[in-house]
């Protein structure tokens, strides 16, 4: 192995991660700005609590009152001013309505010069629901939308017209404070309307729309329903701010910085990653093959999420698969190293975070009697890497904005 | 369709398409040489009679005689000087023999002071064959081999020992002249000793991985057979000189070279792309989509040889799937565009070399009333690119170094 550029890889890395934990991002949204009235705090999502936490120490006397929504589990201890409800995920159940009524409650009748610090990360769009039918109802039309074929956005396009907080609607039950919205995001190319339903920016979509898909995939609705859909979701939301903190667009420019700060050249190739995680490894690869002489310090990243087509009965991850698949690409190559790793610290059913592979990989696995190509076909990333001590391991990084990729030339 | 796009792309392709054709190449690695003694030319491969035919005319009377032996039908007309002979490929026979005879009288007893200038392109291997043991028997082995699973390497380890003019050999018969090598490559990375079996390179394999391999597989062989893998391929080879002319190299060089002179940054990404064409096209698309916003004009190139796995009955090759594959991607981007083209000017069974898409491409097909999805998994590519306009035709373009694509955005 090359520890030197091992150990790159891992600062690299970590700093990434770093950068995008909640409490970071957090403080770094929120430790310049004034308010001018009082701030209450909304925060929705799996890392809503952790959120809250940061905000509220932050804020410090500045900060009214709160609620935090969010899953069973998630939430460590009390935080002052701020009350926290824990509720269904991923199928939204009457705890997490109830958290969101209470929301609703502390910002009503708000004045102008007051903000709604909505915080809010992925897992919102279950936890944060207050239905305007039947959550029976709800359930059973999102069963028949999902049976039926549709696909995520036309989901929500509907969904946002059954809800009182969905698709801009939470905004302007603020109105008229102002809100601002920060944002972790674990959507790819971070499409504001879609993370969570956009509870407070204007809503794209159309009644029109809305009806159309009904129709087409002859959707069963009462006629309280059609009286929701047919009413239109907000265009404008005058008062309305967001930031997005984290995403795995910051991911990838932090572990950009870090490379920078190491002295490497730095290529940020995409943050919208989406192709096989094999033929991604692939791809990288075949870059610092072409660049592995040119006698520069080079890296290259890439964020996103790939994906796996599981086949065999072998354990991995889409990161050790990515990173594993670029093995043979550089392999020999003294100066070449690919680490791939899932910002939440988990990839796959397995205890590592993602995969480390550089041009010695394919010898270790050799000098290991194993079989690299039976591995890779029965996506077995987990035990080769393994057994050439190419696993990441970071623990549970309290943040989830999907994968970074870092492919270095040092 | 973008049409600015569009063009700039075809402007890129042609550019980099006629840098590395036979006549351009030769021509470009000829014209400032000069040689102290006679010049003795032996051309083989495919682009064999062109090669010989661009030299002829820039040596003019420096060049004393030459062979060309290259595929049937590939003769245009006589050159003064040179004698042409047509071969088998890609199963050598009689007539590549004879060629390669003709080459070995040709280069017979030579001086100091002389040249042997070989022109080498794909095909080589077939085509310059001088076997030490009966054709039938070499024709055998090679069988033996496939069928065993031998690897391409394991296969050229043996081939090698078993010709007069493979594996450095051909050079040795030169001297004491010296050997220069101009190459068309068809091989990602360009590894000398593996383009024709390495005529006038050193070989780097050695006799005793030879007789493992046929003892590994169990190749049946002939006592004549082991005497000569028991006989060393030429390890150093004083007085030859090898350069590249026309490789997927200078093929992704002088596209960057189009872009940049078009107003483009540039990166070149890789020019040993292998990896599924599909899975390509959706990482150069992300790629896009990441950059679409930077508000520069950026090309992003990548050369090399994709696979598909074809399944279906629909039409299209390589180059053609890669494109549409970006086509989702970048859908709605008024500023992207991706052309992939093969530099042979052919795709897969169609008369495309390429395709063109761009951020309209999926809504040209949503009029057009036809479904991507299905399309795409039918590998009609060829069908869907035809109907919005982006097949990309250019005819044969007389040279082979593989595949380019260009990510724009402008």
């Amino acid at each position: 192995m090359n520890h030197m550029l091992r150990k790159d890889a891992e600062a690299v890395i970590r700093h990434a991660i770093s950068a995008v934990t909640p409490s970071y991002a957090v403080e770094k949204a929120l430790k310049d700005r004034t308010f001018p009235g009082k701030v209450y705090l909304v925060a929705v999502g799996k890392a809503a609590w952790k959120m809250a936490d940061t905000a509220a120490m932050t804020l410090g006397d500045t900060l009214t009152a709160g609620v935090v929504v969010t899953k069973y589990g998630h939430v460590e201890h009390a935080i002052p001013r701020i009350t926290c409800y824990e509720g269904g995920h991923p199928v939204p159940d009457e705890h997490g309505v109830a958290g969101t009524l209470a929301a609703m409650e502390l910002t009503r009748d708000l004045q102008t010069e007051d903000t709604v610090l909505f915080l809010l990360s992925g897992g919102g769009s279950a936890l944060f629901e207050n239905p305007l039918i039947p959550l029976a109802e709800l359930q059973s039309i999102t069963g028949q939308m999902l049976a039926a074929g549709c696909n995520i956005v036309e989901i929500n396009t509907v969904r946002k017209r059954l809800s009182a907080v969905k698709g801009g609607k939470f905004a302007r039950w603020c109105a008229p404070a102002r809100v601002l919205s920060i944002v972790l995001s674990d959507v790819l190319g971070d499409p504001l309307d879609m993370i969570a339903s956009g509870p407070t920016v204007p809503d794209r979509s159309t009644c029109d729309q809305t009806l159309d898909v009904v129709r087409r995939y002859h959707i069963q609705i009462s006629a309280q329903t059609e009286a929701c859909l047919r009413t239109e979701t907000p265009k404008e939301l005058p008062g309305t701010e967001t930031q997005i903190i984290g995403s795995v667009r910051q991911l990838a420019r932090a572990a950009a910085d870090a490379c920078h700060a190491l002295g490497y050249e730095t290529v940020l190739l995409t943050d919208q990653l989406s192709c096989e995680a094999k033929e991604a490894g692939s791809f990288l690869g075949s870059i610092l093959k072409t660049h592995a002489a040119d006698g520069r310090k080079i890296a290259f990243l890439a964020g996103g999420e790939t994906v796996v087509h599981l086949s065999g009965n072998g354990l991995g991850g889409r990161n050790q698969e990515m990173a594993l698949a670029a093995a043979p690409e550089i392999d020999g190559l003294k100066t070449a190293a690919i680490i791939c790793v899932g910002s939440d610290g988990t990839d796959g059913p397995t205890d590592a975070a993602g995969g480390y592979v550089d041009g010695n990989t394919m010898s270790a696995l050799a000098e290991k009697g194993l079989s690299y190509s039976a591995m890779m076909s029965n996506h077995d990333a987990y035990n080769a890497l393994e057994a050439v001590g190419g696993l990441i391991k970071t623990g549970p990084t309290g943040t989830n904005v999907n994968d970074i990729a870092v492919a270095l030339i040092g």
